[in-house]
């Protein structure tokens, strides 16, 4: 049994042993004794997260993994277009070196405001117990025995009504496809796309994701700006393309809200080219000051696939989602979803009816918004006072979802910003993270799992680490304090 | 809102009225009063259920589904080659049509013999919601925020436990990637392959499902044939192909176990060749006579991609699986499996490691196994008690499984004989289903669902189809006695 695996492949060589640890608490771990023992010096180019992905036989989100607990401790350095190193002043640099088995969480007061994520202990459990408990005695709610490629009927026709009551799309549950998430569904549509459309236009700054599942099924993806009133139409229009992505509702992570004008113009475009748009409905959920807005497809659904999911209003790892396509494409993305081989299991694809039937979803959703609108107002408030002012007209996307973007100033290097915070206890993403292009400098913070009572405590990290010139040495000594 | 729907660009006029039925029974029904008012008369040939299916913008699972209901009750008949079509004598031809409300599901008296699932009626769902219930409160369960590409890791360990124990895999759990089921798992496969293998032997008979996704992501699929032994390796490797998609321990639909000599052939090939065997290991888990039978990933991991699932061990609505790679393809699907954007939820994955852990899936599978091999032992006598004898030596295949294969006698038409026993109240499949080159003419019968109590009602009906040339004239009368 291969317990061991030494790779002597690489330049970079990792002994991963076999412990009985996750793969990427043992590679923490292992990069982590390779930097304390001082075989990786300061400044040390690592491989991608691709490359190491292939040498380990790993997935790259082992990789990307190590590298984010690596990059909040302080110990490696992210920066665009030059990959990631091992920090010049590494925040850790004891004599001995750490235990391979030391703990490879974040300490407990280490605060995570990596956006994407809400905040899981908000998760119902108990109320989705009750829904999964219901539809697996309930012989009203038998599930068929095979699973249909399209989902559980009954969820369709939920989704439907949900859709059309929140967010005003004109479907019934036929024009409903039950998947695995918003990635799920892009990959579909890349996979219709790709034959017929080799271009497609990506948001930037944009969630990466979305864009590397159209890349991995052949599309060409072209970069597009997004300021504030969303992303810029007349430059898709110029990009030679048939095809765009985006999340009209609650940019990410700009959090622009796509303009009454800018819809139409996109609609239009796509009307006149034959293109399709891919709405992902991003945060849509989640908006605290205005109007709810609609979603794009709720317009004109003739050149709009419209993608949801579960995973920012009740966990990510629940795996459900939905796509409803322009009837046009309803064949040929049914079809790429039965392919797939993939979706979401068909009792949970029930419970998640019954939850929302039974109006516990709506209540969750009320909840949760109170919850991150406090969470948002505390944190607004705290940077605030520390001079540190996001102001609602110069940062519109803070109107809605889980994440606000910090500017930082003009000459600040955000990932040694990024690096000192790592240092202070705060791992926060650099807005390079999610441009293609140079944009300037900003931090992008998640509150969606930060609590009130560490809002201060965060604000002042982030003071710190902007008026340090040598943050990471002073961060040392604070932390010490705290520990 | 869209409705109603009505079809004009198809031959085949189908309006298919939104009265919050599902598609596929909306479908039946417009079909059924179609033939029942004439519009379709006795021959008339219907379109593929892929063109039915982009015509009405619908998956083709909708339209098979329809296609399958109409042909058991015994309205439609399925001729390889030439297509469906109204049957010559539909079993129902009533002077008012049935209203487009009428049941769409076969009557309670109906018994199918669809092959491919388990007895959904024997899942364990009490014991499941413990499961459940304990992941989803426990906090050392606790799921991860975001989840892994390559599955829970609990999870990965505890299906590695499983597959050293009960199938001889030489694996961790870094070794194991959690996916959606055996399609899922084959579709990653298929588009690691398709760049470098344009050629794949698959078996012939054998499950359509894997060619299918096989061939959606470009790859050409060479047919081999399946003896007793299983599939001919020497076939194989005349066929100028570098992967293989076979079943080897328990081959669907004929039942064959790969010999030991085939075994280590095919393993010689696969390295000779730098050759890629995936191994869906079908039906391992109900073996009822010999011993068991070891994958064959067990023998050699190097060339080997093992795939698994609860399908049709707990139920193919869970959509829960795994796949093994060989080392040196990990890297590579698991990116596949990454970006398909798919995989079960989490709560889901960390049950199925406390079910198995509890020792309930052991518990389960033992008393399946007991309650399978009495479906078969029962039906095998009255089969026998009706002269239709299936020897042991005669179909190796019922040593193992949920189906067994009845040979006809040789001039039988297979598709009447069907047809026939659609009218009678027995879904059967014929094995030119499966079939890729003419094989002699065979039923299919899925006795996994099959109560012992109904095993001779069922025997009889196929003992009368085989000896009817009139058949379902003769059946029309007779079921109406019984309704």
């Amino acid at each position: 049994m291969p317990s061991d695996r030494t790779n002597q492949a690489t330049a970079l060589l990792i002994e991963l042993p076999g412990d009985g640890r996750p793969m990427h608490a043992r590679l923490t771990g292992a990069i982590r004794a390779a930097i304390a023992q001082g075989r990786l010096g300061p400044g040390h180019l690592l491989p991608s997260s691709r490359a190491l992905a292939t040498e380990l036989g790993c997935s790259r989100w082992v990789v990307n993994e190590a590298y984010v607990q690596l990059t909040a401790e302080g110990r490696l350095e992210t920066r665009q277009g030059s990959g990631t190193r091992v920090a010049a002043y590494p925040a850790v640099r004891t004599a001995s070196p750490p235990a391979a088995s030391a703990d490879p969480e974040p300490p407990a007061s280490h605060v995570d405001l990596r956006p994407g994520a809400p905040d899981v202990n908000g998760f119902p459990a108990a109320a989705w117990l009750r829904s999964l408990h219901h539809v697996l005695t309930d012989p009203a709610w038998s599930p068929p025995v095979f699973p249909p490629a399209a989902g559980a009927p009954r969820l369709q026709q939920t989704v439907a009504a949900y859709l059309r009551r929140a967010r005003g799309l004109p479907v019934d549950g036929d024009d409903v496809i039950i998947t695995c998430g918003t990635s799920h569904g892009m990959a579909a549509v890349a996979q219709v796309l790709a034959p017929a459309a080799p271009g497609v236009a990506v948001e930037d700054p944009g969630w990466f994701r979305l864009r590397e599942v159209a890349a991995a099924a052949g599309l060409r993806t072209e970069p597009v700006t997004v300021d504030e009133h969303g992303i810029d139409v007349r430059a898709i229009s110029r990009a030679g393309v048939t095809a765009v992505i985006c999340a009209p509702a609650h940019q990410f992570p700009t959090g622009a809200l796509l303009s009454p004008e800018r819809r139409r113009a996109l609609l239009a475009w796509a009307s006149r080219n034959a293109a399709t748009i891919v709405e992902d409905d991003y945060d849509a959920e989640f908006r605290y000051d205005g109007r709810p807005v609609g979603a794009l497809a709720g317009l004109s659904r003739d050149h709009v696939v419209y993608l949801g999911s579960v995973s920012k209003t009740l966990h990510p790892g629940l795996r459900l989602g939905w796509l409803v396509p322009p009837p046009a494409l309803r064949g040929a993305l049914l079809a790429a979803v039965e392919t797939s081989g993939a979706g979401p299991g068909i009792p949970e694809q029930l419970a998640f009816a019954h939850f929302v039937e039974s109006g516990a979803y709506d209540r969750h959703l009320r909840q949760m918004r109170k919850t991150y609108r406090q969470r948002r107002d505390t944190l607004l408030h705290a940077l605030h006072e520390h001079h540190l002012a996001v102001r609602p007209d110069a940062a519109p996307g803070i109107a809605a979802g889980l994440h606000l973007t910090l500017p930082l100033p003009s000459r600040s290097d955000e990932h040694a910003v990024v690096s000192r915070l790592a240092g202070l206890g705060v791992t926060a993403i650099p807005l390079s993270r999610y441009t293609i292009r140079p944009r300037p400098p900003a931090l992008v913070l998640g509150f969606g799992r930060l609590p009130p009572s560490r809002a201060g405590w965060v604000a002042g990290r982030i003071a710190m680490a902007l008026q340090s010139r040598n943050g990471t040495q002073q961060a040392e000594r604070i932390d010490d304090r705290l520990v």
